[in-house]
């Protein structure tokens, strides 16, 4: 039920109800302190070795506790991807909503590339961890996993659509070519990441994104001047 | 010491050694088959899931016969990877080098992204998976696959430099930063590609690369009118 809750867009306006945190009682302040270490855990170690044992040893409560919160270790791995969604989006989805059109796109892009650097999860980023861990998982957890990814596309999609409505963008700009590009570059700046250890990925991948937004703007709405190289 | 010989540079004009089919002899020849068949297996069930005992099993060949080429586990992950390396010089390095500068960098870049759909590697891209199995596990294995990706990032760099020094590049092309946006893009795809089961991720990838490199290059030097949206 509380899952069910949870599910609602991240392409909806009022995004307060994604969160657990507005359920009442003492029962979801321990559900939320399992989930937040939940996410600790998982995000360094990933979502796959995440288990009720171990969980409840950090917490130092018993597992029975722990079981009352999650009937089964897949119960948990989702409640866990939907506790990181909450956190994305206070960290990188609610702070653009104050803006609008391309100036909002910006805003998401900025956010999303700078999370990594300001340490939201402590293992780098959460949904490009769990993505790569479950991408040849069939199950609950892998569709959990997608069906946030999708929303997030949606919502850079949706986003790069009014900017082009409201003449910000080039009305001739493919607004799911221009998503699919600005999440590509962020993922394989990931990969030379966790490969190459290129600490300069990440900035290098923000200015790439921002360039690319730049480029598909409408002369007057540009941050540089002609086109990057 | 056959192993020592594959490593010769993708940078290197005669890429001919890089392969071990030049070397004489009937055991040669079985260790080619061998070889063969453990890229087939590890494309399609991750490098990591190869066994001399599977490997043997799928060859009809005795355990003790493997042996006689590979000492170790590692051995023969290594020499699988340096195979696939090869593979990759024939398909998509070798028949670039008949041009240069600008037309040699999209040459590279358009067999790299439609290597996939040819089956090349019958699990899709050896590499891109490769990469991602062992990112977190450290040793000869990784190793190897990063002096693999270091290379062939070198060489696409390198390329650029080039086509920038003959004036087919604009002076303020980055070209670092440029091979890692190509890179960036095609590794996203693959991300796009696993997960969330997208079809036309490469092409779009291609288009996007293409596209990017089109915008690098000097005005009368590129394919489509203008920049791209």
């Amino acid at each position: 039920m509380v899952l069910e809750r949870q599910r609602k867009s991240l392409t909806m306006p009022d995004l307060s109800g994604a969160s657990t945190k507005n359920l009442p009682g003492q029962g979801n302040a321990t559900r939320e302190a399992i989930l937040r270490k939940a996410v600790e855990i998982s995000s360094m170690e990933g979502l796959e070795s995440l288990s009720i044992g171990q969980l409840a040893a950090a917490l130092r409560m018993s597992k029975s506790g722990l079981f009352a919160h999650f009937g089964s270790k897949e119960e948990l791995q989702c409640a866990t991807v939907d506790k990181a969604r909450d956190m994305f989006i206070d960290e990188v989805i609610r702070p653009a909503l104050s803006a609008t059109g391309l100036k909002r796109l910006r805003m998401l892009c900025d956010r999303w590339l700078s999370y990594v650097e300001r340490r939201v999860f402590p293992g780098g980023c959460f949904f490009c961890a769990a993505s790569l861990e479950f991408d040849d998982r069939p199950g609950v957890v892998r569709d959990r996993i997608v069906q946030v990814e999708k929303e997030w596309l949606s919502l850079l999609e949706k986003t790069a659509r009014e900017a082009r409505a409201a003449g910000q963008l080039e009305k001739a700009v493919d607004s799911h070519q221009l998503t699919f590009e600005i999440n590509a570059i962020a993922m394989g700046a990931n990969w030379s990441f966790r490969l190459l250890h290129d600490n300069t990925a990440f900035s290098k991948a923000k200015n790439a994104i921002l360039s690319r937004i730049d480029q598909a703007a409408r002369p007057g709405k540009r941050k540089s001047k002609g086109a990057r190289q």
